[in-house]
């Protein structure tokens, strides 16, 4: 089987269109033919070298939707049905190994070491065919759904189901979510299904568009704020003088998990899955901030293969305008045009149609 | 590599001792020497053909102690330790498939439609040596334990592991546990070690010498009763007419549970691990029993890896007198007299010594 | 302040409308004026002298949205508002201790032995006046809501809200609601509020009008069945065969209990708010139906303040058409109509406007 | 009713002995007679002047057990004892509103802006005699026990309780403790009560005769360690490079709470009871040691009734050896010593006995 794939050889340059020969699928293997292929923000860290777990060369793109290729034996997806050529899936881009501490004792497989993601560990999406590992877990889709903004299940939704799961809501609790890139409005569309009584989206003055498709898809406000007084004040407006019972922190800025703990209410928590490398460090007032308000601050690393299950189940809800997650479609050989698009924020989301 | 095996070829028989060839280890494999395999209640069902899933002929024994034999490459136990030759190992007696709906999405996979067991599924531990399957989830034991005792974990253990984590108990809780057998002692072991204010194990009459043992395990009061209305009144004097926390069934019999559920607290929880096989209708009140006391009736069925890592936590702990667990050892020639020692009741514990 | 009450003096008569003169509220009491009361399906019964509780005379109404009347000092809601006069408030129907066992210890303030119950264990809202108790927990309502559709968050709602938590569901979880009425739709809209994926709500032959207006409420599915088999049926039909994650029994028939089991996924949990009063034996296979799928069996005892705060809360929230919910409005001197209506089925909910 | 009183009229001087005249108890209140008095840390502070909270003139002391004194009608204790003269007690410090959003909502009454504690924001403990509040909960002790290391339930016991159940505990995990302080101790004891593996409490060099106090109740190790490095390092070591699954800071310094966060395992928890003033800010790595880790920061404030009925219980339970946890007991009117030698930190805890 010959692919064609946009390949990353050397950091800061066109990525490389090349055929290759995959072998064909050995036994337990899946080869897919991509339909979608989510470009990350993460996505564009690797491409400029900032990323040092980055080896070259390799495929980017750990979001994707594909459809199965040739027989597959009795292969079945994660609701038990057997895949057959033609299928649709989706699937979970990290690999673990189901043997380990995390993965079989805590449960955790997020944090399992040898947890192995396509299209940062080895070769993705960006690619007309993907041969998937025997042991990656698998979800078939519905037919005749748009492939393109179902890539979000696979990395921003699966992380947002984790960053909300972790809140622990309460129907009536009101929730702050600061960023509204993707995983910011993931995660507004999870704090709703998880029933949060009203949603507040801050973002930064540049982000009225993302601010407006939040309110779209359900957030009681979302506000461009210029500094931390100014959001602490819309917080505290739109709380009451309570403070919110979960904050979840989608920028990645360190400053932003500063003041994420000044919003959140005592008894509250704020969970933090937009940090994803080194920031250095934070001033946490531990008194004021953590113990005097009794408040849980939670780390999110990731997300494992229960996550996507709920990120699928919540983007065929129906419930939100999924149409508008994705702003722009690009062949595969505009993958590097991809990148810059999304590195300039002119994109929402991106997305890499290979066929 | 010659292996000797009691085999059950024939319901009601006594096991035939045979040498049957094993293949080589191939990748992923584990071949262990078995230096412990218990002897547990359903094995006598098994035998005796009163288990429908039974097919013959069969290797018996789910709880394995062993030691590997022969290099094994790269394998790690749970908590990332290196196997090697002449390490002693205990194992998940199931071995789950890791990509269906019950292991990946709900992580719960004693549920797992593909769980195969170790002489329950496939030939188990009444034999010299044991191949274990690839994904078979193994964890290291300290050199120089006595390995009879730590059998026990791999079955009653695990499975009241799972009994009792599902009762969440607080401190200052009270615990009343029916059946004074294996998984009964193991439970109160549990509920002591989660902060159990005081366990009552109740018995029956004849139970004298395993209610005494449960005492030297740590229950506060162990009794013999004879009739529902006395083991009642029992849990009423103990718990100063509240009713208990949690009570967890470990008989097996159906008018337990129907007790139990009259002795549960308000807001109490009633579970149930000891029912194995189809026992007919119970009775339940629904009101008085179960609604008008907000109570939790739990299912039990039997565990998976975390539970099994539990068992082994607890059992090396330290704190309660394993060498008392194991009241029989017999060698694997012995296999039917142990079945046949393990049916009267005249062993509280079995345990083969292949070795 | 006088007072006019609907009072409860003889089983199966008329209620006796009197003039009733109140004292002046003492220390920490606050009186309001009933805007709208709600006729519960209990009230029949105790109407009926099917509820051995009741002592005759008693002012029915445990269901209630009041204005407060004159100043009440400082008195704060549960948000903190300080009350004023002319605030309009809804309240806990029970009051409890905050002394005991299961308040402070096991916080499950719903099994408070000393709970007093407006309505049933005291006069309650079916009256144009009520004196509330200085430890009845209160909780203001935005100005210019209609007062009688929100005072099914007194009990249908607050109970729905709690079944529903119990539940623990998990975003893609499938639901199936038994019973139409009052609870099942408060308790459809609470599957919904927590992330099921989609519910299916069963009634019996006649329910259809019922069942039409779970539709518009949000079920995926909404159908009369006629027996066990049917309801079997169509639940797996509805979750391929699955079984459903939760299913919650709204009717209050014994067997719907016994039905519900059936219809629960292996690692499920059938919550059972709907038994309300003794009756009788319920058969349950707890191999079958319990044990061997793990499934959870939770009764559900009315609610606490916590489940009131998550009612009021989405009942507010505009994601449902709740003006659909009040079947039926009447003056208090036609208690004894609402009653009557209420017991014929004619009514989905009735609701007593006393001024 | 005349009482003694040692009272803080003046920072930094001698307590005054004072005689009192108590009103006698109204409706629902207790009058009790001290039978003991905890010294706590924070006593020190307060007649330090450090704690912005103190009013002056105040009797200081949370920490009390006492015996009743008259009659005092029907008066139930958490169990629900008839209270009758000559009962001991002990009582909950903290007497909270039961109306408010964190007392009845979120169930979390430690937050209560309400609460009132003795010896803080009301007259405490040093004194012969104290008037309990009607809202007070109580707990009524056995016969015969020594009051002196019950008072260690009323604060440090409490406190502990909340920070170790916040862990959410498994069988097996490895618990660091910081700090060989009563918090230290009494957050050893529960750790142990939850299924704790094992335990490292770390102190500084002078806290031998602390560490070997924790030994003998049960630490697995206990070291004294003069840097952040060494302290890491014996935390590798004793997880064997793993990281603790629960570090609990109870020392009050802020470099401990950033040292915990560097010994807590991925997926793990960090709870910080023992910071109980403000000490400015910490820095956090928030991606090495919070979102990579996926670990928890979980702030510990004061404690709950169920918290109080938790250390009781645990204290009553004599697995541990109590008598060991009071170093020094003092009349009443030696109250001033008792401040000087725990400031000295010659005491491990000193309790007052005022008869």
């Amino acid at each position: 089987m010959q692919a064609r794939v946009a390949s990353l050889t050397q950091f800061n340059h066109p990525l490389s269109i090349e055929e290759r020969e995959l072998p064909p699928p050995s036994n337990g293997e899946v080869l897919v033919e991509i339909l979608a292929a989510g470009v990350c923000g993460s996505d564009v860290h690797m491409w400029r070298g900032k990323d040092p777990r980055t080896r070259l060369p390799l495929v980017l793109g750990h979001e994707g939707v594909g459809r199965v290729v040739a027989p597959v034996g009795r292969k079945h997806d994660l609701r038990g049905s057997q895949l057959a050529t033609g299928d649709v899936i989706i699937w979970d881009r990290g690999t673990t190994c189901g043997q380990c501490y995390f993965c079989a004792v805590k449960k955790k497989p997020y944090l399992c070491p040898h947890r192995q993601v396509y299209g940062i560990v080895r070769d993705g999406c960006y690619s007309t065919h993907l041969l998937l590992l025997p042991r990656t877990r698998l979800l078939r889709l519905p037919e005749g759904a748009d492939p393109a903004p179902l890539v979000v299940a696979a990395c921003s939704g699966a992380t947002a189901a984790h960053a909300v799961a972790a809140c622990q809501l309460e129907i009536g609790d009101r929730v702050v979510i600061l960023g509204p890139g993707p995983v910011g409005v993931m995660t507004l569309c999870f704090a709703l299904a998880r029933g949060a009584k009203k949603v507040l989206v801050l973002g930064r003055p540049g982000d009225e568009e993302r601010l407006a498709l939040c309110r779209r898809f359900g957030a009681a406000e979302a506000l461009a704020v210029s500094c931390a007084e100014e959001a602490a004040q819309g917080v505290m407006e739109f709380t009451n003088d309570h403070g919110a019972e979960a904050v979840i922190e989608c920028t990645g800025s360190p400053q932003a998990v500063q003041e994420a703990l000044l919003m959140t209410a005592p008894g509250g928590v704020c969970s933090a899955p937009g940090v994803a490398v080194p920031v250095g460090e934070i001033g946490v007032r531990i008194y004021e901030d953590i113990v005097r308000k009794n408040v849980r601050l939670q780390g999110i690393w990731v997300s494992d293969t229960s996550h996507l299950h709920q990120a699928v189940s919540l983007l065929l809800s129906r419930r939100w305008p999924l149409e508008e997650l994705v702003s722009h479609r690009f062949r595969l050989e505009e993958a590097t045009l991809a990148l810059e698009t999304v590195e300039k924020r002119q994109a929402f989301k991106a997305v890499l149609m290979p066929h």
